[in-house]
């Protein structure tokens, strides 16, 4: 039996920047489990048709098909339950939807803002017409206006890490001394801004920043082998 | 043996507004550990002096002193075992230093912005000046042109509380079916604002007021019970 990923691919189908995807690709690594994954661009959408629903990460495995990324999440920690926990119980698990909120609802549009522009550049000609149409709609300007105010935007950004931050300065990862899965939510939306921006994040001497070096060497280096720019 | 708690108090004694004496208020009442409490006011230092610091809440248990509120959490937990969980096992308390950060460093500064000029009218006016100096040098603005944003500020903190929101839509507590320490920290900050100010937080219909309401219910009605504006 093959584990199938979808995972989003730019032009280069080498480079997955999605921080969905990468939150799934941490969390298959985390508990041991083998998958191969398939490039995807933005267009594709009849490709997941058979998934009932147009985005990815989409994971078959063996005849099961799950869809979202916390979706897939709680499949793998109930379904393998013997392998490595994902969560670490049942109220970890709760806390580990809070660190998803915050990553999807202040986190990612933080990120976004610093990096969308430069996701174009990585698309294929038939992604980058429908990528500048829907993001332009969501942001309601120009994907150049966005990125000419991301110096501020950084500003901001950082401040708004301060939880992580704070956490990080009393143990080595958001999940206790060991990595789980609300450090891979986290560390996906690096992941997609390391894939496709040299817009430089965060400083050198933040804890944030020492904790992504973590991040980048665990697995075997799943994260630091893959493209991506060192910031 | 009595354990006492000393719980930052107004004017009127039974008037109680720490967002981080609340938390250990629930944290005890979670963990059925009864307790007393004496009033505390800001420019009463000297009282706290045997703690070796100037910040409540501090507990004394017995023989044992301990002061702020992460760390009397994390003694409760380790000295009670038997009683019922503030966390839920080790990586449930990591992720709780998640919430605990995220609190102090953006829910806090939000609501303060909101509702500390109200507080000057709750205290003595011998500890109204040390409060309005302090309070001042902090936002570097006199109170009363802070409050008077207090509008938009409520729209922006509105939207900082996306994560929570999410998190209540697919959960009926933070800590998952049952409440946890995770929910004192962030109920403690409403409970601090409910305290002093009858400013209007939230929406009627936001699964935030919901879940607000659930706590207000817990442990025999605990805070529902104490001095505070409905709102």
């Amino acid at each position: 039996m093959t584990r199938l990923l979808y995972d989003l691919a730019g032009a280069d189908p080498a480079l997955r920047f999605s921080p969905y995807c990468w939150r799934t690709r941490l969390a298959l690594a985390h508990k041991e489990l083998e998958v191969e994954t398939t490039p995807w661009r933005f267009t594709e959408t009849d490709r997941l048709a058979f998934s009932g629903q147009k985005l990815v990460p989409v994971l078959v495995d063996g005849d099961r098909v799950v869809h979202d990324s916390w979706m897939i999440a709680e499949y793998l920690e109930a379904t393998y339950p013997d392998r490595p926990s994902l969560f670490g119980g049942p109220a970890a698990q709760a806390l580990a939807r809070f660190v998803n909120g915050w990553a999807d609802s202040i986190l990612h549009p933080w990120i976004a803002r610093m990096v969308v522009r430069d996701i174009l550049d990585c698309l294929r000609p038939e992604d980058a017409g429908y990528f500048r149409e829907s993001r332009e709609k969501r942001f309601g300007m120009t994907l150049e206006a966005l990125v000419a105010t991301r110096e501020q935007a950084r500003e901001t950004f950082r401040k708004e890490l301060q939880p992580v931050r704070l956490t990080l300065r009393a143990q080595p990862f958001l999940s206790g001394a060991a990595p789980a899965y609300a450090d891979h939510i986290v560390f996906g939306a690096f992941l997609w801004a390391r894939a496709v921006s040299g817009f430089r994040l965060l400083e050198a001497d933040d804890p944030v920043h020492a904790w992504r070096e973590r991040m980048l060497d665990l697995y075997g280096g799943l994260a630091r082998r893959s493209p991506g720019h060192e910031v």
